[in-house]
Formats: C-alpha cells, structure tokens, sequence
C-alpha cells in the first residue's frame, strides 16, 4: 500500500492536495446509529484552522467539508463516511520560487528522489493541509468513543526552554486547555509560552516543542499483545504526522533512569471499576503488555521547530548545485499549538480502531456459551 | 487482525508461548534468490539467547530453528519461510505462584481483561522469547536488505545514570558492539554499566536504559508520505517491543528545545550519492517527510527496568484481593543488552518491507518509457 | 474492514450514495510518471452511462468527474488519486415508497438486517451507480497496464436463450463490442439480443445473461501460488459487482464433464514470447497454479435479470407483514450491455494490483545479483 | 503481500512444501474461550486424508497435526493457533523427472516464470497438500460457526456425465455424505460415480465434476455491502483450491436464461426467525447485496480432472524444446471426493471471518444508547 490509509477496521482514507481542488477523505468501518452531524466536526476542525491567533499562520482556508455520505437522518447508517474539503485560499504564486529549490527541512527533496518529480505548489500531498482529514476523521472516532465513556484530549507542555508539568492530567479540562491560543492550560506558562513565539516570530525563526496526550476511560482489555500492541500503534499514529520527532508514554525516557523497584505499579484494589483493579502509581501509561490497564492513557511528543523560515537558508537547486533560499508566505512560527487538535485525532483514531478490534475478537457473543 | 502479523509486503506471522512445545513463524513476501541459509539466522539468534553473561538470565533455551520450507538449493525460492523453534527449558513449576496473583509490570492482569483468562506459565504470549520468531526474520531482512547496500546496527548509550554519547554513530561497528557483553562500544562506559547492573542484580532489583541504531546504506526514497511515514513505522515497531516505552529519530524530544535557525538540515552537494545531494548535518535523523534522505537513519529508543524482582512486592490477586508475589525464575537485571538484536531486527523487517513497498510503486518498469 | 477497498497495492476506496452529494472514490498505489488526464477516464464511463440506448434505463446522470488530486502536469505523481462525482439526477420520489418495503432480489431487507435501517433511496449504498467509481478507476488501471503490453476486453456472449460463443476471443475488437448497443459483438446474434430485450422490456420484465473477458499480453508469472491466486482475485472481483452469479475461467463448469486426457493443455515452444513457451490450447485459460501462463486470460461470468419490475410483486414491509410492492422507476430490463465496462474494470483492477505484487517481490533488483 | 494468508479477521497463514519436513499454519484472531482440542481437527483431516479408497491416491501421509499454541485447558486463549504438520512419506524419486520438464495442467512452468526457479519435489509449494492447514483451520472455523448455530456441508453433485440434484439440499446430512467414498450422498448414483471412476483410472486417465455446498443457520446480516461481498469472498475461497475452474451461487450460471418474474425470490412472513422474514424460494442462494439473507446461503463449483495422468504426453523442458513425459507416482483418478472437505474448510472461513467482521461493526454495544 501507498500509505494513504490508517487503522484496520475503524480506518481513514484522505486524498488531496493543498493547492488543488481540494480533499477527500473516507471514513469506514464506523459502526451504525451513531448520532452526528457536521457540527460534531467544526470545533475541532476550528481548533485545528490556520488564523487562529498572531500566534498561528494568517492563512485562511476552507475548513468546512461537505459531509457526501455515511449519514441518514442524523444517525451513521453503517457504510463510509465521505467527506469533501474544498480548497479556497491558493496563492501558489507564494509558492513558485520553490519549485527548483530544495527548502532545508521539508520534504521537496525526499519526494523527488521517491517519486521523480512533484507537485511543488503548497508543499504538494505533504503539505500539513492533509491533517484536516485527520482531524476531521479523529472528530468522527471522538464522537464513537464516547458512546464507551472513553475521552481524549492533549495540551501544550513545552515550547523551547519553557517546560509546564502536572502530576494530575486527568483533571485538565478542554476549557482550560483553550483558554489561550498556545494551549497550555497553566495561564501563567501560557503568558511565558506566547511570549516566546512571539520573539522568535519577529526574530524570523522558529520554535519547537512537546505535548501531552491523555485518554480517559478507556477499559481494560484494549490493544492487541503483540505487534499492534496499543502502544506501538499510538506511536505510530503520532510519529505519522509532520514534524513529530519523538514518542513516549508513561515514564518514557526516564524510565532509563530507574530502578524496577523504582519503577513498577503496584495492583491494588479498585471499587467501582471493572474489573475492580489498579495500579497506585501509573509509570505505566494505561498498557502492559500492549493492552489497556483502566489506568489514564498519557503519551508525550515533541514537535520540531517549522522548516519554513523568512530567512536566507543555503541549499542546493534539482540539478544538485549550491544556491539560496527564502521561504515566504505565510508560516507558523510555532506549529504546537495547532497541532493539539491533530494529535488528539490521531490518538481518538487508534483507540476507535482497537474498540473495534477488541470488540470483534472478544465480544460478548461467544462468553454467554 | 488480532496483531500477529508485521509488515506489509514483507510479512512476519507469529505464533507460540514459552512453555508450550514451541515456537512457528512465517516469513512472507521475501523475493526469490536470495542466498539463505540458517548459518545466517545464528548469529542474531545468539545475540538475542538468555545466558550469554551473568548481565543476562541464566536461563538456556534452544534457539536453533529448524526451516521447514522457502529455501531450496541454498536460496529463498519466493515461497514463505516456515521456522520452527522448540522449546526445552520449560520449569513452568517456577511459575505456578503467578497463575492467580498479578505481578506489577507484567501482562498478566490486562491478558485476563482482554480475553478472560489467560496460560501463566511464563508468561504465556507476552514471554519475550516471543522476539526469537522477531530476530530471526530480522536477519533475513538483514541479508535482504545487504543486496541493496544496506545495514543496520544498535548498542547500547545508557544504563540508568550512565550515559554514553557519539558524534559519528556511522564509524561504530559490529565488533566494538560485540566486545563487551552490554553491548556499548565504548569500553570504558561498558565497565561502569556492567559494574552498575552487577549492583542492581545484588540488590535484587533491574534497572533500565537506552540504544541508540542506525541504518546505513538506504538510498533517498524509502517511506510512504503521509501515514505510514517511514519515522512511523520505525516507531510502530520499536514501541512493539516489550519494556520499550519511548521512540525518538535525529534530534527527537532535544528538537522541543531548539530554533528552525538551529535544527534546518542544510542541502549541499554530495557527489557520489544518487541523487548526488546530501545535508551538511543530520538532526531529521535520515528522514523528511517521512522519506528516506539517502543520510543516515538514526533512532534512539528507551527500554524499562526489568518488571521480575527478586523481592516482595504488593499486588492483588484475581479477585482483586491484597496479596505479596515474589516472582522467581531467572530473570535479566537489566534488559538492554539482549535488546539490541531485537530492536535491529525489527529496524531491519520496516526497512525491508519499504525496499519492496517503493520497488512495488516506483520501480524501473515504468520509468523506461 | 468494511469493505469498501479493493486491492493490495494499486487499491480503490469508494464511498457514496445514489441519492446524496455524489461519490468519491480514491486510487492509491498508482506508480508515478503515467500520462493521465479526464479523457482517459471518459470513454469507459460513457460506456457504463445509463440512458445510452432504449436497451437501458433512461435515468440521465452526471458521469464526468472532477479529478482532485494525484496527476501533476498530464502525469500521475504517486500520490493518491481522488475523483469526486457529483449527483444530479435525484428523482427521489420514485424510491419514496420503497421506504418501508422490500423489492425482491434487492437488497433493502439485508441492509435492514446488517446496519439496523438504512438509507432507502435510490438503493443507498447498493445502487449500481457505484460502480461508476469501479469504471473510473478500471480506467487509470488499464491505462497503467498499457505500458505493459496488457489490454481488457469484455463483451455480452448470451441473454436469456440466445447465445453466442466464438473460438477466436482474441480477435474480438472494442469496435466490434461497441458496434452495437448490446455489446455482442457478433452482429445478427445481436440484433436478435436486442429484439429480445425489447420484448421482455414491453412485457414489464427483465432478462438475464452472460459475459466473457479477455485478458491479452499478459506476461508469464503474475499471480501468487495460494490464497490469492490470479484465477481467486478474478472471482472475487467479478462477484463483487451487482447482480452476477457466477465466474468460470478457460474450460469452467464444463470441466466437469472431461477426462484429463481431453482437458490437459500441452506445452510447446512459442517463438517470440519471454520465456518462448505456450500452450496448444487455452483451457486453462490462462492460469496455471494462480499463476498466469502468457496465454490469454479468459473469463466468463453470468448476471441475473433486474430485479426491479414495473410489475406488482408480493413481498412484506419492515415489520414482516404481507404486502404488494410495484417497483416504480425507470431501470434497465437487461443488466448486461453496461456491466460490461464494469466488468472490464475489475478484471484491470486486479490485474494492475499484480503487476504491481508481482513487481515487488520479483522485480530485477536482486535477479541482477 | 505474497498471497499466504486468508481472511481479514479470523486469519490463516501457511508455509511449507508436501517434500519438506513439513507445514506450519498459524490461526490468528480466534475469539477466547472455544473449546477446542485436536480432536475437532482430526475428522476432517482424516476426510481430506489421501489413501482412503481406491478412489483416491494410495499415498500415505502424516496428517495429525501438533498443535503448538493458542489453547490453554481446553479453550483457546484468543492468542494465534500454531499447527505443525510434519512430512513423513516423501519419496522424492517419484518426482526426480519432473524437475527440467513441464508437467501439462501444472504450475511447473508458471513457478519458474515467476520466480526464476522452483522447488520441484512432489509439486513445491503448488502441492495440493497445502491443502492440509486449510482443512485444519476450517475445523477450528466450524466449530467457532457452531456456536452461532451455523454449519456447512458439502458433496459431489457431479463426476464426468453423472449428475445429480437434489430440491432440498438442506435435509443432506454429513452422515449420508460420508456414507460412500465418493461423497454423494444419493446411494444409486454414488455407485455409478465410483464405476466411472474406476473405469476412467484403469484407462489410466482422470475426471472432473463438480461439488454443491450449503451454509445453513446463517444470520442475515453477515457480508459487506460492497467489494467484500459474502458470494465475492466465497468466490475468491472457493477459486483459491487447486484445480477449482468455476462458482456459482443460487441461480447461478441458469440465472442467465431466465426473466426477472421467475427469478425473483419473493420475501414472506417466516416467524421463528429473526426478523421474521423469509424468502418463498431461494434462487438469490441465501445473499442479497453481497449480505446473507437468512435463508440457506447455496454455492456450486466445478474442478477440472487430474493434471497428472499415468500416460506419456508431449511437453517443453526447462529451455523450451519439445520432450514427452510420463507423471509417474499415485495421483487421484478423480479429485472431487477430497475437495469436498478442503470446499467446506474454505467456506467455513469464510463464515466466520464474517462472523467477526460483521460483530466488530454492528456489535451489540452501540445499539444499546
């Protein structure tokens, strides 16, 4: 496969360039009956839009898809979910200097070496357009999650120097996280974090940094033991959007500072949940073995600076030759705060494909024999 | 799919538990002429096998398979590759305390969620002598991917505190790897990290760490563009590892720190390369866009402390009592130096997999029109 | 899965309904380079077009897609094909009263059964208009299989009672397919075809028949030894269209009544051809072991007749009571002059997806060792 | 892929050659908690069994599997099944002349069109017992089937110009199948079958026929609305055994002489089903819209004779000159009495792939809001 599709049963197909006509993506596998419109889409498409704040791309674009199929009188009716995203705003003239050249950081260069030749306008298929069909498809898995109690939401923990930590993820709230337009739900941090885009904006640079992902409710039992253990393929599911450079859940890194006594979670009981156990201590990120625990789902990854800089940067043109560049048009200084949204839809997407798959291996059918 | 399986077109299907007859695994989709044969599947077998040092379990397996088919006459004949690995060492008496208290750490609680029971005997499918079936295939990978020019290496770069570092991963080799049983190629590091895991085992505890791998040798194109990103796969298949709990290429979790200024990998001319184009640094770690750059491709994972202790520790039973469990057998301090194949091998089995995915698009074929 | 992908590597998505926005369909896989525009996509679906002749229904349709992505500058790019159709023609009044009622032969009550309700108009997701995202990219695959010497062609061989066979099927032109509107391509077999249909047209009835299809230039070794035989892939492709019922290649059910020394084909030499080896005969045809042969690949399939009648039929309503349905509309009486480009696009389908499997584990790089 | 696994959910994979030391299969995505144990899989086995009559080949062979993995006291434990079928009467002489010349109606020539060579020892991979995971894995399938209620059962409806037929295929029991070697289950024509047989074998030649199979207590609902249709999946299992040349479903190929008013089933009152909704007849052969209807789902496939016959024919060697050749060894005279076990293992997976799929989408959970 071309690698344009993601999850097995619950799984997302996308199309589409940012300087074409538009994108279309398919969402099937989505069980029947389940209540949605297109205004369970927009908040999340909103978060996700360029224009957002000084903080973000002035770029305007369509973010509003047509919603071609999949639902009969508000209700999923079982078969794919077809969705259209027009593209408005194409100032590919932004664009033409680039064609000849390899921008540092981007993927002009991999493409022509993969492909023989690209679509230079707009970053072509590897422009981050393509994530509003993620973040759409990811709105559509959030909506089915809830109907198992599960939530999932992410936030801004670093950007550059600046670091924000909580020992209590489960209690951020999608308010506190929206707050302000950098999407760390500490105001003060918050204040600190846009201070220092804005720096690095007018210095004509940009900035990297790390989010938080925490997915609550998830049952135990979720995942498979082996290759597709939930882990890998949340790390996989994240590591697949641009510019995402690392993954960790749990203790991560630092577990390599640790001793096992250090380390592990120790069981103990659980009233009120099913099965009625848990861990003290969750170093574990919500999986062993691959498998949901019943604990808090967390996951951290960084994101590297933007590639697009407004600064003369050396490179080499197609032919190989040593030249110069300027990337105008309009860029995140940032991109963290956007990506939020596209994160949580990553990980909204795995967690649907596993509810699917759990419930297909494991459902309640065969148990009553 | 309940998750057996690795690979798209370079396929690996396992089955098997520790302490049952055996092992089988399935290689599928590997081309045809390929000079094979179980000389080159033992190395990496050894690299992986419990016992080698008193770093490592005590405990011996078999771990020569016996190919049941797919080679004839000294060379892969395109069919699928049957292995066969027998398992010996089978005291499951050592297990039976577990079968009805949940050790911390381990998979036993969320294999019983999941499928409402589970074999105990050591640990039944999420026994790590489930990776044999792994570090075998990936040495058939290995030889595949040796037909193209490229290898794959690992060690180790830290033990709890010890941290060890290189500027030119690209100049380690096999044998530095190899000289000392932890497996850092730095010798004097390797001393400190043996007296540290010496120490931990005394004191009846594990400790965790870090491996750093590269892939030398793949040409610029490799890697889908959007989700299955090469940087995804990879992450996909080190996180589907026991105990790995974080995955970072190139500049990683240090990228959240960084301006574009600083981590833009510049173009420059490369002669001899095909393209003949290179970057002047490697922070994207071999990958933009998720396609290979023709640089080197670098990833850095982190693996927890060993979950067994030699040591009491609270936990519940399956009714969700309080209870103790002292989990005994013979069990690695520390798990990093058995890890390397297995992470090499699973480096290996995405990078064969996108050899046959990109020949599959983009091979010769069309292009001679 | 949900089923609505076909194919390995060169891999179709569809989703739409008859009666909402339009369909969308994505092609992904498709190797970079091919020359591609509308007009390669325009005469098969003009073929597929209702309302060509009285032999069809009259239903006028938008059949002209827009092309959203994947070719840049007249030249499929390696990215992802998507094509958007919109809907036109929604005379949805004339499914009104199906609503709550079941046509026969239709799949109204299944779709009740599987999802729980379904979307009643036009057929929702069972309408044959789907297929116009099946035609359209049968058309990009035969295109690609051009550039391999390989050309797909079908044609109408029997309905009801009349029939016509020929011992030359690779003789048969498009010309002469199209010569007339029943696409047999032998003219006064026709022209009685045709009387035919008219007749049980005038009787508010409908009338099955039978189709044949032929691969040609297909070289030896496409196909793979066991589940997914060529011969397998064809079967499935065929019996995912509407209304067919059944597949048979070479000698087929007539099979069943030989003797081996009758059936076998016998080998000879075949100046000219790479490997210079034929058959003396094509009963196989063309696949030996799910592996094609170098002769020609030969299918024949059957349809039933419409099932929508402009006649009363009992039947029941959604509760189960007794009731009279008269399928209203304007329908074809006969299915077969326009399945045959679907027919054709299946066949180029999975013979693309080959291609293309088969170019990936056995393309020339590792030959040249 | 290279076409070794089988099925999307409920997945087999298989490796192995019939002159190796033997075949390994691996079951993936069994549900937890089916008893089972191998003497589920040793009737059917012992069906397939060459050996059984002087009807079929006197080749002995070890068909008693081990099983490795994947049941824990009796059940399976939802981890891959691991089956290992050892060779054991592999007398390699018999096929010594085959390697440099083309067997006519064998996949020889087609192997090393596609590979560049081949395993020539008793068939390689082509072997026809490969056969034997199948039959394995569809026990486990039927048994899974059992507890939905469902059951599959095929026999011989025709051998060379014998046929027969039967109005109520679902009163056919396993007993009266099994009640003669040649597995039709109508005594007198059993007896003239067996005849023919022999005749044809003493002429030292071979004979196809054709096979009818029957799911009964199929649910409506299972199936997928579009290219994974339940009569395409069938098709594709179905054309996937060796030597199978033609499907058909219900109607099948007569469907093309008839008028829609006769072929369509008319849907009535059925209480004591669920819905209690039933069709008057059954041409649609038990699936409407590629889903099961709930009527008995009806399939009929056709199998050329023998390849290999006891008599010089003429043929190609290696480098395409002419030769003769003589298939020496014990071959079945006739290969429909075997296939009837091997057609209904493939349906049985079918089935319960199904099963899973349509239970992964449409679970109760949902339904329950």
């Amino acid at each position: 496969m071309a690698g344009n599709s993601f999850g097995e049963l619950f799984r997302l197909s996308t199309a589409g360039v940012s300087h074409g006509p538009g994108y279309v993506c398919i969402v099937d596998g989505c069980p029947p009956g389940l209540p949605l419109g297109i205004e369970d889409l927009l908040p999340d498409l909103a978060r996700r839009r360029p224009g957002q704040s000084h903080l973000t791309t002035q770029r305007q674009e369509s973010d509003i898809p047509e919603i071609l199929s999949g639902i009969y009188q508000g209700r999923t009716d079982g078969t794919p979910l077809g969705l259209l995203f027009k593209n408005s705003d194409q100032r590919s003239k932004d664009y033409g200097s680039i064609e000849a050249k390899y921008r540092p950081g981007h993927a002009d260069f991999t493409f022509d070496a993969k492909f023989g030749f690209r679509d230079p306008r707009g970053g072509g298929r590897s422009s981050a357009r393509e994530t509003i069909c993620r973040v759409a498809a990811g709105a559509i898995a959030k909506k089915l999650l809830q109907t198992q109690g599960v939530s999932v939401l992410g936030w801004v923990c670093q950007i550059g120097e600046i670091l924000w930590q909580t020992s209590s993820p489960e209690k951020i709230t999608l308010d506190q996280v929206e707050k302000t337009p950098v999407r760390c739900p500490d105001p003060e941090t918050a204040i600190k974090m846009m201070a220092l885009i804005d720096e690095v904006r007018l210095d004509c640079d940009s900035i990297g940094g790390a989010a938080q992902f925490i997915a609550t409710g998830v049952p135990a039992g979720w995942g498979e033991p082996v290759f597709d253990k939930l882990k890998a393929d949340l790390a996989k599911a994240f590591l697949s959007l641009p510019a995402v450079t690392g993954f960790e859940y749990g203790s991560g890194f630092s577990a390599a500072f640790m001793r096992g006594s250090q380390h592990n979670d120790l069981f103990e009981p659980h009233p009120g949940r099913n099965p009625a156990i848990g861990t003290k201590s969750n170093r574990h990120g919500g999986m062993l073995g691959g498998i949901s625990s019943g604990e808090d789902i967390l996951c951290r990854t960084s994101v590297k600076p933007t590639s697009s800089l407004a600064r003369l940067q050396t490179t080499v043109d197609q032919k190989g030759n040593p030249t110069e560049i300027l990337t105008k048009g309009r860029h995140d200084p940032c991109l963290l705060p956007r990506y939020i949204p596209m994160g949580e839809a990553m990980m909204a997407l795995v967690l649907a494909d596993h509810f699917l798959r759990h419930r297909a291996q494991c459902g309640q059918t065969l148990q009553n024999l």
